[in-house]
C-alpha cells in the first residue's frame, strides 16, 4: 500500500505580498509602526492573492482525537478515559476551545481518529482510523495501512471543510497521552536528546517526567532506523490523530488555505507534514508558543515565529485561536485604514 | 494653586479574586493549562468584585493629543503639523487606533489637551489647556496652573467616562515629540541614563537619534531638582497631553476601573500616576512591549508584565487595542467553561 500522490505545494502568491507590503507604507502610521501586524497582513495578502486582505468568513477549527497506548506507562497526569469524555465536552461547547473559538469568530468540528471507546456519533467517527494506538515504547503505532489510511483521512478532511468555505483553518489535538508521541517525533526530526524535549504535558510531577522521558527514549531507538521515511516515523512513533493532522496540514497547503498553528502536538503534526509536502509551511504561521520544550524545537526548524507566548500549554487548538484575533486585526488594518493621501496627512520630512 | 486632592486607591477585591482562582482549577483543563489568560482572569474578577467576571460592555479608548516644542529641534521624524491631522483622521476613523479599537469591540473618543492649532470641533477641544507645551530641552513644558489643570482635565475625562459606563479603559497618545517627553519622564523615575532608554521614536535616522538624546539629556538635567514631585516633573519634563493622561490613569483607579496601558507614552504617564495615586498600578494591565528601550524600564518599575509583543510602536492605545481580545477570551473561559462535574469528565491521578 501506498500514500496517494501529493500534489506540489505552490507558494503563496508574491506580487500580492509585494502589493501589500507597498500599501503598508502608505497607511497612516510610520513605516514599519505596526510591526507584526504588517508582517501578517502581507501573508494573508499572499495566501489570498488579494490586496487588500478579505476577512476570514469562516475561520475553522478541527480537534483530531486520538487516544495512545503508551497513556498506560503513567506519562499523564490525567486517565486515558478522558479523551472520550472531552470529546463529549468539546461536541456539547464546554471546552476551552469553544470558549475561545467562539471569542475569535471560529467554529470547531471534533473528529475521533482514534480513541479508544465507539464514536460519540457517526458524524464524529466517520473518519475513525482504529480503537488508540500502538505503545510506542514497545510497539509500532500502526501498521502500515492505518498510518496512511489515516494520513488520507486527515486530507479528505481538509477538503471538506475548504470545499466548505473554510478560509483558516486551525488544528486541534485532544488525547491522553499525545504529548509524548509528539515529543517523539520532534526529538526525532530535530536529532534532540529526550531529556531536552521532554516537557510536563498537562502537569506530570518528576515521576512521571522520567517515566515520559523513559518512554520516549525508547520510541526514538525504535524511530532511528526509519527517521529520514516521514511516513514511518508517524508509524512507529506517532499514533493515528498524529499521522491524520499531519496530512491535513498537508492538503491545507496544497488548497491554498492559511493555517494558525497549535502547541507542541500540532506543530511535530505539521514537522512531517513538511516533509510530506514541501513547502507547505508557508501556508501556515504560529499561532503561539507553548510552555513544551519541543514546542520551541520544532517551530525553530519550521522557521516560525509565534504570535503570542501566554504560558498556554492546553492543546485542543486553543493557542492558535487566541492568536487569531490579531491575524483579524493585521487584515483589518491593511483593508481599513486611511492612507496619507486619502487622510490629508504629511509624510516624513524628507531626507536631511 | 493646588492640586485637588485625590482620595485612596482602593486594591481591588481579594475575595473575588480567590473565587476567580478557585472557580479555574474546576474549569475542564489541566490546572494552570491557560497560562496567562487564567492570571488575567482573576485580575478582572478582582476589579469587578465579580466572579466569574462579566465580559466588558463598553470598552472605551481615549486618545490625549498634545504637541511638544522640542519637536522643532529635529527629534521626530514627521513635521509638528501631523498631529492636528491625525486628530481629524482618528474622529474620522482612519487612524490604526480607529481599525484596531473596533476589531476588539472598543469605541474611540479623541481629546485635543494641547495641539498646536485650534481645535477640530468644539467637543474635541473642551478640555483644552494650551496650544503645545514648551521645549522641554531649554525652558519648562508647563506652569504650575497648567500642570494641575491638565491632570484635573485628565482626571474629569476619566470620570465622564466611567460615568457614561465604561468598564474597560484605553488611554492613548497622539503627537509628534511625545516619546521624547516620555522618555524623560521615565528616564527620570527610573535613575536611567539618556543613551540607555531613547529609541526610535516613529522612526528617526541614527543623526535625529543624536539630537533626541541631547534633548533628553537636557531636560533631564532640569527635571533632576524636582524629580521627586511628580507634578513638578510633568511640568519641568513633560506636556499637558502627559499630565492628563496621568490624572486619567490615576482618576481609573480611583474609580476602579480596569485599564489597559499602551506603549512608552502612555507607560510614562502611568509612572508619574502611581507617584500621584500609589497602588493604581492594581488596575493596570500592560498591553504590549513596544520597541522603545524607556518602555520597557516603566513596565519594570510598575512590575507589569506585556501580554504581547507584536514589534509595535505606534501609539494611539494601538498596542493596547491589539491586547484586548486576550483579556475578552479570558473573562470567556471563566466566564463560560464547563466544570469537570458539569461535563462529567475524570480529574487528575490522585497523587501515588
Amino acid at each position: 500500500m501506498q500514500l496517494s500522490h501529493i500534489p506540489a505545494v505552490d507558494a503563496p502568491d508574491a506580487a500580492s505580498a509585494a502589493a501589500a507590503a507597498a500599501r503598508q507604507d502608505t497607511l497612516t502610521k510610520p513605516p514599519g509602526a505596526l510591526g507584526r501586524l504588517e508582517n501578517l497582513s502581507v501573508w494573508v495578502s499572499s495566501c489570498q492573492s488579494s490586496c487588500p486582505p478579505r476577512q476570514f468568513k469562516r475561520a475553522r477549527v478541527v480537534v483530531f482525537a486520538g487516544d495512545h497506548g503508551v497513556a498506560r506507562s503513567g506519562v499523564s497526569a490525567f486517565p486515558p478515559e478522558v479523551t472520550a469524555q472531552m470529546v463529549a465536552n468539546i461536541d456539547s461547547g464546554g471546552a476551552a476551545i469553544n470558549v475561545l473559538a467562539g471569542a475569535a469568530g471560529a467554529t470547531v468540528r471534533v473528529v475521533d481518529v482514534s480513541v479508544d471507546s465507539d464514536p460519540l456519533s457517526p458524524p464524529i467517527g466517520a473518519h475513525k482510523i482504529r480503537r488508540s494506538s500502538g505503545d510506542i515504547a514497545i510497539e509500532d503505532a500502526l501498521t502500515e495501512e492505518q498510518t496512511i489510511a489515516a494520513i488520507e483521512a486527515g486530507r479528505r478532511i481538509a477538503d471538506e471543510e475548504v470545499d466548505a468555505g473554510a478560509d483558516l483553518l486551525i488544528a486541534g489535538d485532544m488525547g491522553i497521552g499525545n504529548t509524548t508521541a509528539a515529543t517523539v517525533l520532534i526529538a526525532s526530526l530535530t536529532n534532540t536528546e529526550p531529556v531536552a524535549a521532554v516537557g510536563r504535558g498537562t502537569g506530570i510531577d518528576d515521576a512521571g517526567w522520567i517515566r515520559k522521558t523513559a518512554a520516549v527514549r525508547d520510541a526514538l531507538y525504535r524511530v532511528h532506523p526509519v527517521r529520514f521515511d516521514p511516513v514511518a516515523v508517524l508509524r512507529v512513533g506517532g499514533g493515528a490523530d498524529l499521522a491524520a493532522m499531519a496530512g491535513f496540514l498537508a492538503q491545507a497547503a496544497v488548497r491554498h488555505t492559511p493555517v494558525l498553528l497549535d502547541g507542541v502536538v500540532v506543530t511535530s503534526a505539521a514537522l512531517v507534514a513538511e516533509r510530506l509536502a514541501p513547502g507547505a509551511r508557508a501556508w501556515w504561521q504560529a499561532g503561539h508558543r507553548s510552555t513544551e520544550p519541543a514546542h520551541t524545537l520544532a517551530l525553530a526548524q519550521l522557521e516560525l515565529e509565534p504570535i503570542v507566548d501566554l504560558g498556554m500549554r492546553l492543546g485542543e487548538g486553543t493557542g492558535a485561536a487566541i492568536a487569531l484575533p490579531v491575524l483579524r486585526a493585521a487584515i483589518a488594518t491593511l483593508a481599513e485604514m486611511a492612507t496619507f493621501s486619502s487622510a490629508a496627512v504629511s509624510g516624513r520630512d524628507a531626507p536631511a
